[in-house]
């Protein structure tokens, strides 16, 4: 036994202060890290936990609720809104996962082709050839250089596979970056307002400061330069050394696409104040307008002839959005630029010991997602077909708000945003109602509206110390079963108040939504109008 | 636009020091997280960066090195040496990714009958039929109830499905109960050493204090409640409020495997200071002699008459271990007992925003590896065969060194601990050789024999500011290709040292890496000797 010099060298801290005895307390809400306890996480927070009391109801007391289901519109989950998932993907994966399979003369009867021709290239390339065994804690080497050679398809420069770390999704990837950069209170983060709050969440737990700078609603998000120095200058002066800008293209939760200039003038800003640009690009293949076109921030800044160790960049991709939104398979990567060989085996060093390493499942996805069947491939008009057949539903129903904002004008409801080719039959039963206004949705997966309360409801909130918005997500859940975000959880301009809520339900069940939302706002509004 | 009053009401820490202007720094390794840079995560250290150095060099310079494959002998990845996947486990998450297959007339020739029903029972309880989607951040409820009811069978007591939290392996799981309570430096966590080093990293990033107990090298890295007291008190007179206990069973990298009589008093002693018994129980299907068993520590409690109420206790398994070796997959629980409601669901909200959520596959065969084919199922002689197959394959690697450790006493040898059948072959070689002592590998995957190292080898260790356990392992590697993990990275009582391996290379692979070790151990001790 050793003596008691406590000699193990552990790098965690060893106190030596002579403070009084403190015997361990039971564990309770008021003993556990107040960084825990502090966070908030608005997607599941407060009416999540509550529609999942009212589902519980919904199956043990039946008719006890004006309606028969809880319609999720919080959460960008495709699949869980009947989705289906892409065929070519799920042939491979599964032929990965059980190579017997490939050597059986049924399986040439159940599996294209090409499926069966990249899942013998994907186990080639992989350690052991299964998909049971950790991988190098970037990932599988032949899975980044796939993933590199995508990028590279996509932006028309060359992707380096050293560059590419590959993650269970997008939210270990902020988390690295986040732990990586933030040391204390004093490091900030440049975030956009309305945000998604996995940022200010990585944010708080890695105990470091937000530093907001706001979208312009009134320009449809607009993402203004001056906004963003502004901020950075005011958080400068008061000590906070802002390491890192978030920009979220498309923007959840605000639909926006960046276009091409904005996005020169940000890459240009992040290299003058040398911060670190972090391109939550998770949405690169949700784009519904025609104008406009996702490009990505490295394609932006080697297009202005910056070079890799020009611009501190992370680029974000995820397995969970696009038209493949396989949410539960966890995938996706980071593609980080312009950091030293150094700092890269530190984030490294971070992504072993945070996740171990990533599933090997969703390697392989982000690398089919990054590298999906060409033209000329066995699956290629099927694989397209399923793709168009989502994009062009998610377009649709994208668009319809789209319209109803040229159509409705200021009189534009929230209501008349879910379905165009019903707006003329609502629009003469919202004509006397106050105004929800909404700008379009460009890209990703949601519409996030502005709700104008009246002051009685706003009263009726703070009496029950609830925010508005909050109010009305409540009362809209408790009357409708239909499940959005109040705004508050994404921040928003002091005073304003929104909702997010999804495109994604499946079009036959958009009149039912309508004509519930429609029904409830009505009541809502004639119980506090002012 | 908003005013400069910074209203949006973050969590996030927001400065309002009137401090120096302070422009962002380049990233660079002095300016990121301290405690990122400071965090050591041995498994994967400077030995494993070394390796992946010479596997590059063999590719490119064959001939160069005076071996033509690395071992990697370092971490517990048994299907990348060979093992393969249980065929029922992976049929039954190929037809739940591919549901398409169970409407197919081929798949009754390529699937067993059990697994489709497996198969369509797990598809019927995941809400959306999907593997795609993200599931409540519990993970999925029907599949929470059959680990449940896996433990109940294991155990003989129940358990609640809502204790159980589905996790992308252990590591998640100790991140978040780290993550839950450590406040500041004066928390601290009470750790065995040796230990899992996931362990110290966790403390370490977490920003708590690591409070060591040592197992007791001489009595089979023995686990004293004696010991635990001292240290615990020690702790708590320096002002540390010790909040846990690690407690690793079957021990890693020690191997040994807690008697019952031992875990009651660690139960006791949990339960009368007041700490959370975290108990890393990962390996519990890895129990190599007949005189031992695993216990949970649940079950201990439960058989003690202990409720819920009288113990926190956290509970981790992972599917990445026993005779599954599932690492690639990640899947996990952890079984949390003993908490209010409160602190449970602060323990979800942190699994949910620092994992979004764990991958659905994993959470399949996380339910898979609790609730397998039973006698009767079609699929249960071939399961049990694979089962028994590598279960009596590592027992024979395992208990090689037992009988060693009989047979040559005094004398035993770390070579010769490594093949039992050629034992006694090799003592006479080995009899003029400073010895390597190592207890027997009870149960887990290890084997961490201690190194007598001549006085001249930890001199030359010191000149190039290495400790000498690295030393020999740097220079195995450099002469063998075999990849070791040296005992620092563990801890171990000062001035002993020691090095980890794993027993998974494959039988037919043993006589040939015996002959390495032999050769360079003889030439080291040559080299050095006093």
């Amino acid at each position: 036994m050793p003596s008691a010099s406590r000699p193990y060298s552990s790098p965690a801290a060893v106190i030596d202060s002579d403070a009084m005895d403190s015997a361990a307390p039971a564990v309770t809400v008021e003993s556990i890290n107040p960084k825990v306890l502090g966070c908030e996480y608005a997607v599941l927070g407060e009416i999540v936990s509550h529609s999942q009391r009212l589902q519980h109801e919904l199956q043990n007391k039946p008719g006890f609720h004006p309606f028969n289901e809880i319609l999720y519109f919080n959460v960008g989950n495709p699949q869980s809104l009947g989705q289906k998932a892409i065929t070519f993907f799920r042939e491979v994966l599964v032929l990965c996962d059980h190579p017997p399979l490939l050597d059986k003369s049924e399986t040439r009867a159940l599996f294209s082709g090409d499926a069966i021709a990249r899942a013998r290239h994907i186990l080639d390339v992989i350690p052991g050839r299964t998909t049971g065994a950790y991988s190098d804690s970037l990932g599988v080497k032949g899975l980044r250089d796939a993933v590199a050679a995508g990028i590279a398809s996509r932006d028309g420069f060359p992707a380096n596979p050293d560059d590419i770390f590959l993650t269970d999704g997008a939210t270990p990837a902020v988390h690295i970056i986040m732990q990586l950069l933030i040391r204390s209170e004093k490091d900030g983060i440049l975030c956009p307002i309305p945000q998604y709050p996995l940022y200010s969440a990585s944010i708080f737990l890695h105990g470091g400061s937000l530093v907001p700078y706001y979208l312009d609603e009134s320009t449809g998000w607009g993402l203004e330069i001056a906004e963003l120095k502004k901020q950075l200058d005011e958080a400068r002066s008061k000590g906070i050394t802002v390491r890192a800008l978030v920009v979220i293209n498309p923007g959840n939760p605000t639909g926006q696409v960046l276009a091409k200039e904005n996005q020169k003038q940000i890459v240009d800003f992040c290299k003058s104040e040398g911060l670190v640009l972090l391109a939550d690009e998770v949405y690169q293949d949700n784009v519904y307008v025609d104008d406009k076109k996702f490009n990505s921030f490295k394609k932006i800044a080697r297009s202005m002839g910056y070079e890799d160790a020009d611009l501190l960049l992370v680029s974000i991709q995820s397995v969970s959005k696009g038209y493949y939104g396989e949410c539960g398979k966890r995938g996706g990567y980071m593609e980080v630029t312009g950091f030293s060989d150094e700092v890269k085996e530190q984030i490294r060093k971070v992504a072993t010991v945070n996740l171990c390493f990533s599933n090997i499942s969703g390697q392989i996805l982000v690398s089919l997602v990054m590298n999906p069947p060409k033209i000329g491939d066995e699956s290629y008009e099927s694989f397209n077909a399923e793709k168009q057949g989502i994009l062009s539903s998610l377009a649709r129903r994208a668009k319809v708000y789209h319209h109803s904002i040229i159509i409705t004008s200021l009189l534009s409801r929230f209501c008349v945003r879910l379905c165009w080719f019903i707006i003329q039959a609502l629009e003469d039963a919202f004509n006397g109602l106050e105004g929800v206004t909404c700008n379009k949705a460009e890209g990703a997966m949601y519409l996030f509206p502005r709700l104008h309360l009246p002051q009685k409801a706003i009263e009726a909130a703070k009496v029950i110390n609830s925010a508005p918005d909050v109010f009305y997500a409540r009362r809209l859940l408790d009357a409708t079963g239909i499940v959005v975000v109040p705004g508050s959880g994404f921040g928003q301009v002091p005073g304003t108040w929104h909702i997010r809520c999804t495109i994604l339900p499946q079009e036959e069940k958009i009149p039912g939504i309508i004509s519930r939302l429609h029904a409830f706002h009505e009541a809502f509004m004639q119980q506090f109008r002012d």
